[in-house]
């Protein structure tokens, strides 16, 4: 009881009368104590320590003065090496600091001082703590939040750590602090959560929220309509300013990242925007029809994410409204969930890179880490043992000039790096769009002209190294023969496997490398060992 | 004349008079007059066309009439497969399309075309073609840009082909199109020319606007001076509501991305914030003292980037205050610039990756690419005769068992992707501050116990697949242990290497890659070549 759900217990304690309190922990052992005392909200304290006997007051209550003292410790250090512009944000020592409390904490099983940490923080820095952290003592801290905010944290944790940590909730716990989140952030959230949860936290919405959401469940997570919020403020054109106005002073407060305002006709087409700022600059009895721009170009609802990124960062946009294919107004997409993406995406493409596309929690089990990367490890087996094969061809000649052996992997490796040079241009090139049948060609020659370039450098340059080495002229013309063209099929293959794999529909971030180094090597190998094959034996 | 500098051929045309360009036009040869009519204004069209011969009339209204009817046909492509969904912004077809036409435009000499095209665009978008373009074509059709957009233009660009495209200019445009530009934006343009041409655009400012940019050139391009802006607004605690609002009245068009006033005292220190929509929806007599929020920390000015990126995110920000460590408030930093960064963050860490950390522009001259990639093809070198070497010194046993040669990449290459995926992982939680000495550790040891059981797994399979191969128990045992041996270590490396080089100030993502394969193909070599020299002789 005392470990496996510290927040149980916290919620039992705070309903417990202190007297109560008082006698359960003196049926305890000690370190049961300290443990349950760890649990017990601070108002409270000093009710139960009343009640208790004066030895445990008296050990509980140093156990409660340390943490004080630590607690003005910490902030005597920070007081005093803070400087004004240290105080300016949150800089990374300070998320490091932070880190490092908490990892310390959690040593020492003084989880008020996390709980206390926690509610000064922001979310969003809760959440980057808790992915910090290892799995087990990630459990622990985060029984330590308090659960009005569990459901904004959670917003902000990467899938798999989100997914994992929302199991370990009661389903109360969960569905109320669901149900303090946005529409868009509680859809992600039911997104990334396994069915049952997700259905459960429906059927705790009321009727209106829940066909919203169940609404908005239906688009792609990385469409428009997934990424789309639901609090835009829309009024008709025919209003003025001052009606405008006396309809926000009822709302008191706007949505975040109110930058403008929608302006829909009678049936809910969508018909222009509002600026807010332009409302703060007009006088009241200006007609908004009078202000109003028609030219704002709204979003339709499956339009694809990434292009979406794109016009938020070339326009400096704030909002934009989303439109269904009638024109009504469905919502609208604000920047911090536009940001998120991007960083998502650069996120994505690089652990694409190395084959961990789905590896977002650093902690994850191993057996499940193990099991995921395998599959990358395996097909890099394949065409490992393709380029084996090809070797394997020339035994007779490796056998009779074993140099070849040591040399040859030069020649592989170098084709290796220029090809990911060119591959990893071309991929940015197709991700932004700038890269298209009328300029690939143009972009190929001049890819193929840097081979020749750099081939004929390094031909040079490994030709001697080889020649002192060896002793042996042939095979400095062979290694260096070799190179020039491995270098020269790399550039060309750097820029046609991106776009072959581009029209079979296969992303070229993730598959692009295996396949080009399988490329390079097998072509590399090939040439070295078969050039030698003619001109030595 | 007429081909090398068109803009100039367009001023000069617009400053003579219609007769005389017709005279000008009818000395010409074919081609050149079709070039020059190119650069004829519109407006001007009609004009020019009155004084020429009759049938160089009718041969150039041709010209012009084809330029028509295929915007015709353009339109009615678009009308007739445009549905109000497509319409909402740019998708990527529209992208790649625009893309296609400027690529035909170019090819038929048609830059009227270009420039129409243009002038539809966002300065962010024609930026984006401009960079698709390959570089003799570039300056082209740079050239079809209207001057007084070009500094918007440029600001999108990225720096490598800004550089280039600036340096192409009049010096005079060049000035002209930077004075259209915001503080920070004039900023960042300066900072990538040539010192000679930002010391000319600064001479050209007033002293006022000079002694500000001159200020912000002397913060880190990358820290909060250098992204900030000067364009917020600042008032006093004490006026109210109202007077706040006949304030911006006078001001009319408030800043982009003004979500917030800032607050602060007679001395220009900051003393909080105001933000913009409790201004909509407070009663104008209330004193803006009792609206402002004083908790709202700001960024000092030398805070870098990167922090700043994880706040804006975390916090879901529009805009900061930026104070000095005075507490003075200088400027502030909107959204805009932070989506920007964390961009370019994710562009250079990819291209990073491949060695090409400056490599922003596809079309960058063969030599200056070839130059740049040479590095990295070298210090790849360096590395490759590393494990050669390692290899020579298993001459002697290569010499007697081939098959050895045969597998021994596949060794390497295991250990080398294994390697990489924990690397990758390392590297992200060292970006994101969530990797410390604390849980370091605990790390390393779920890196390796994954090691232990991919080594495992792949061991087993690859000793399966080679007895198949060979028929040789020994070597399968041999090539067994080897994996088991590299994954392992490439785990520990994949954690050591990245800590190891932040400690030394050196960018793991930029050097991890190249020194962890130097690892495992030593390692991987090693291991299985003595192991075999053991086992087998």
């Amino acid at each position: 009881l005392a470990r496996s759900k510290r927040k149980r217990v916290r919620r039992i304690l705070r309903t417990m009368h202190p007297a109560k309190i008082a006698s359960l922990l003196e049926t305890l052992t000690p370190l049961q104590r300290v443990a349950v005392w760890q649990q017990i909200d601070e108002p409270h304290e000093a009710k139960v320590l009343a009640h208790l006997s004066p030895t445990m007051r008296d050990e509980l209550r140093r156990e409660g003065d340390q943490d004080g003292l630590d607690d003005q410790d910490d902030q005597g250090q920070t007081s005093s090496t803070k400087t004004l512009a240290d105080a300016a944000g949150e800089s990374k020592p300070a998320v490091q600091t932070q880190l490092r409390l908490v990892l310390e904490a959690l040593e020492a099983g003084k989880l008020k001082r996390i709980a206390r940490l926690f509610r000064k923080l922001h979310p969003a820095r809760i959440a980057g703590l808790l992915e910090s952290l290892p799995a087990a003592q990630r459990v622990v801290a985060w029984d330590m939040v308090d659960h009005e905010r569990a459901g904004k944290v959670l917003r902000h944790l990467h899938e798999e750590v989100r997914r994992r940590l929302a199991a370990e909730m009661d389903l109360d716990d969960l569905v109320e602090s669901a149900r303090g989140l946005e529409p868009d952030d509680l859809v992600d959230l039911i997104q990334d959560l396994p069915a049952k949860l997700g259905r459960e936290i429906l059927l705790a919405l009321n009727r209106r929220e829940r066909e919203r959401v169940e609404s908005m469940l239906s688009y792609d997570e990385e469409s428009a309509g997934g990424l789309m919020n639901l609090d835009q403020i829309a009024v008709r054109a025919e209003i003025s300013v001052g009606t405008l106005l006396r309809y926000l002073r009822v709302l008191d407060v706007l949505p975040p990242n109110t930058d403008k305002f929608f302006i829909v006709d009678r049936k809910g087409r969508y018909q222009g925007i509002l600026r807010a700022d332009r409302v703060l600059t007009a006088r009241p009895e200006t007609s908004i029809a009078d202000l109003m721009e028609t030219d704002f170009e709204p979003v339709s609802v499956d339009q694809p994410g990434e292009d979406l990124a794109r016009r938020f960062e070339d326009q400096d946009l704030i909002s934009v409204p989303v439109i269904d294919a009638g024109g009504h107004l469905l919502g609208r997409i604000t920047i911090d969930d536009i940001v998120d993406l991007i960083r998502e995406q650069g996120e994505r493409s690089m652990l694409g890179l190395a084959g961990l596309d789905e590896e977002t929690d650093m902690f994850a089990p191993v057996l499940s880490s193990s099991r995921r990367r395998a599959v990358w490890l395996g097909i890099n087996l394949l065409t490992a043992f393709l380029a084996a094969g090809v070797i394997g061809l020339f035994e007779g000649t490796l056998e009779q000039v074993v140099a070849l052996a040591v040399l040859m992997p030069i020649v592989a490796s170098m084709g290796g790096i220029a090809g990911s040079q060119t591959l990893t241009l071309v991929i940015r090139g197709l991700a932004t769009g700038q890269l298209v049948a009328g300029n690939a060609r143009i972009l190929m020659l001049k890819e193929v002209g840097i081979g020749v370039l750099n081939g004929l450098l390094w031909a040079v340059v490994v030709a001697a190294l080889s020649i002192l080495w060896f002793g042996q002229w042939a095979i400095g013309a062979v290694i260096g023969v070799a190179i020039l063209l491995n270098l020269l099929c790399a550039a060309l293959a750097g820029v046609v496997i991106p776009l072959v794999m581009r029209r079979l529909g296969i992303d070229p971030a993730l598959a692009g490398s295996v396949v080009l180094t399988t490329v390079t090597d097998v072509v590399g190998f090939f040439a070295f060992l078969g050039l030698a094959t003619l001109v030595l034996l």
